[in-house]
């Protein structure tokens, strides 16, 4: 049976929010704010057959559905919330636009998709010159996770927050303490920043624990082992989604061959883009997210599909095989792991301080401890150093992290060593251990790339032992000249 | 003696060509563009004092010198050609914009800064708004070069080529075979897109350098036996300026001080931004750039002071010295330069592709051979396999480069295993072996990548064995489904 409320009988004033779009994540998140708030939930679509559709689907849900801008807006309670989850660019402009004609002054606009921030920045300002208050909504947990509970990380207008903490704490997920994984990151378009670094870390993830797949399997371990091995590994603080989806998949027989489904997958990686967003906002704001590049570019190598069968097969030397252990490979992907978070905080702080969106790190680690799909079991450590030290340069560096990526620093150094030698690609987990490794020299090569640029570009250098910048004469008589103090 | 010619004798359609700027790299271009063309030169500045100073510095010069932008316009013949070199940004703008007032239909403005070339599109329409022909163009020699012959990568309407060829060839870099080190490397915003990747490729190849003094510094070599040692590997097709370069500046001994003047230099590097950019734009078009992006992340992490901070001294165990001999380290940097040059050639065969820019890789690396700062010896011989091939996937997977990549691996490998167990940090080496790896590896772990995707994000995957998409409904009865064919 079709029913469309909204034709039959007209809803006013009684949705204490609607929602724009009718897709898999739109229509999740409708679900969860009925079954959750206890109220009806406009939810809005251009083509009102998605919309009949969609209440047909969820008879038991308190839907009102429309596709007329006027009427669905004319649904919501004061002061009018309505969450955008529609695909970004375009169809989020165009759904901006048609609002802020309907929208009384005081009304929010959230946009939970996957915007670049940059672009929400614009819808900020373009909402506030309709009074409009305008909100990046970071979703993260996919379908699941819209339905039963997602990590929201909100940004914007501290003043939105009283009004919409009961609306979306009800939906967001619960850590293990109770808390909802919910909260306003910060101001701006910070809400989206830190859903693209959330990804960022994801990517790192995955790439390294496709890595130790790869170790493990390298070391003689059946797929069937290496599940097994990584259900071990995931226990305790160390548990996370990544790596329970990892035994998951890996578990998983081929329907229509013999052997694991993994065997079958074409090897050549695809990404959403908001890996390749955070490397270009680390690039931007100087900040070195290389183990995120690294997992970025392995994607891309993997899909660079000519020059791979350039190289397939080189007539190269016989390389030893992996002589590393599975509890090296595991503390070495522990200890890569943080440093990969580490990036990604390092980078949020960087923004937030650059752009004054107020970021509050400890939050956002506490809202990542449920419902996304980084959430890992000492994310509540980090949110309890970042508590106590807001302004930490590193939480890796503090305890009870800083013991543990002392230790595994050696397994990381032996598993790095034995791939390079074994022929194995293992880029997230090379570049883990050099940036680590660049953080605890006291004295590096950089010295001698200031004074080349100094010689080719006369681009300057400072010393160790002088205040000021100074500058050789190479051409004429190599004096040193100082160029201010 | 000041002498303006300007206020004394009005210069009306003599100059072939005016510059404006009249800073190091514009007074320098333009002393050459009237050494070579013996013809006058206009400069513009709207400091007259500026003009002024440059003049009276250079009266062997027949420079013509102007702060009133009509003035300058008209002392130009037709048709009339203008070289911008001021900073990128709001000085380009208003120096186009003024004189898109002034100049005739026909005229062309050369914008040789480092603009973005995402800047330099839209100047580009700009200009042609006004019947302009906007040419983006790379310079690059520093200082030196601009003055005794530069490397010159311009971008733009073919058209304008023809015009340009007599006024660039005589001022450019001449290879060994006498040809000038200037062409049209494509259409739009190609040249500076060019000179940018040149740059990324520089950063790179400045870290594998500085990385490979560390090695050797590391297994015992001094300051000046390291200068030495990279001497005897700047040889015939190894050769390069930034090996000679690093030679140059590890010999220089400290004016203030005891030892060498690298001692005494900050470690925390520097960039310009043209580096980030690359990362930026090969994250962007899906290309990996992986040591171009190590090697800007190394600056990143180098001047991350509070966080290096956090990890000085480190109560870590201790690890054994390096123990790879010069000739091991030699072949490895000499492996991973290549490693690098061809992430650098990719991104250019990729933007092109698709950007429509009809790039031609044969002449960039012809007129990379002399004048540019990563001039070296191999350069002739990648132009001659682009040359024979223009749509090569790589020219490090065909000869003569191949054999040397699959010789030079074994070093890359021990190098990268020793550096790595005895905790020097060497990122751009390390990520060259991976990438190199990556493509030689039949069968990558980025399956599991995908099937991890498809887990949490219903992102589909492909298969080795059918064409289509699929997708595993994981929440169900893990049946696979063919969600396109």
């Amino acid at each position: 049976m079709i029913t469309s409320r909204s034709t039959t009988e007209p809803t006013i004033m009684e949705c204490p929010i609607g929602v724009v779009g009718t897709g898999v994540m739109g229509a999740s998140l409708a679900r969860n704010l009925e079954r959750n708030l206890k109220q009806p939930i406009a939810i809005f679509d251009l083509n009102q057959e998605k919309v009949d559709v969609l209440l047909a689907q969820h008879p038991e849900a308190d839907l009102r559905g429309f596709s007329e801008v006027g009427e669905f807006v004319g649904s919501l309670k004061h002061p009018q919330v309505v969450l955008l989850m529609v695909p970004a660019g375009k169809p989020v402009e165009a759904a901006l636009a048609s609002l802020c004609a309907e929208l009384e002054p005081g009304a929010m606009v959230i946009d939970g998709g996957n915007t670049h921030y940059i672009e929400t920045e614009k819808h900020i300002a373009y909402a506030a010159q309709h009074g409009i208050k305008f909100i990046g909504m970071g979703v993260s947990g996919g379908e699941q996770g819209a339905l039963w509970g997602p990590s929201l990380m909100l940004g914007g207008d501290p003043s939105v927050w009283e009004a919409l903490k009961p609306l979306l704490e009800p939906i967001a997920a619960k850590a293990e303490d109770g808390q909802p994984c919910v909260t306003l990151v910060g101001s701006g378009a910070s809400g989206h920043f830190t859903k693209m670094v959330h990804n960022g870390i994801e990517y790192a993830d995955i790439e390294l624990i496709s890595e130790a797949y790869t170790l493990l399997r390298s070391a003689g371990l059946t797929t069937k082992e290496v599940a097994t091995e990584l259900s071990s590994w995931n226990q305790g603080k160390n548990r996370s989604f990544l790596l329970e989806s990892a035994v998951e998949v890996l578990s998983v027989k081929d329907p229509t061959h013999e052997g694991s489904l993994v065997d079958h997958i074409l090897d050549q990686a695809k990404g959403k883009g908001t890996g390749a967003w955070t490397v270009m906002a680390g690039a931007d704001y100087g900040v070195a997210v290389s183990i995120i590049g690294a997992s970025t570019f392995v994607r891309s190598a993997s899909s660079a599909v000519r020059e791979r069968e350039a190289w397939l097969h080189p007539e190269g030397e016989q390389t030893p095989r992996l002589n590393v252990s599975p509890t090296t490979i595991r503390d070495a992907y522990f200890t890569a792991r943080l440093i990969a978070y580490q990036q990604g905080m390092s980078l949020l702080a960087a923004a937030s301080a650059e752009n004054n969106w107020g970021i509050n790190l400890a939050d956002i680690s506490r809202i990542w401890r449920a419902g996304c799909i980084i959430r890992a079991g000492f994310l509540g450590d980090i949110s309890a150093i970042y508590e106590n030290d807001p302004e930490s340069a590193s939480f890796t560096a503090t305890e009870p992290f800083r013991g543990q990526v002392i230790a595994g620093m050696h397994s990381l150094r032996q598993t790095v060593a034995g791939a390079s030698l074994a022929a194995i690609p293992i880029p997230a987990l090379a570049t883990s251990l050099n940036h680590q490794t660049l953080l605890e020299t006291p004295r590096l090569s950089t010295a001698l790339v200031q004074l080349l640029r100094d010689y080719f570009g006369a681009h300057t250098f400072e010393r160790t032992d002088a205040a000021g910048s100074f500058h050789i004469v190479w051409e004429d008589d190599r004096q040193q000249i100082q160029t201010s103090s």
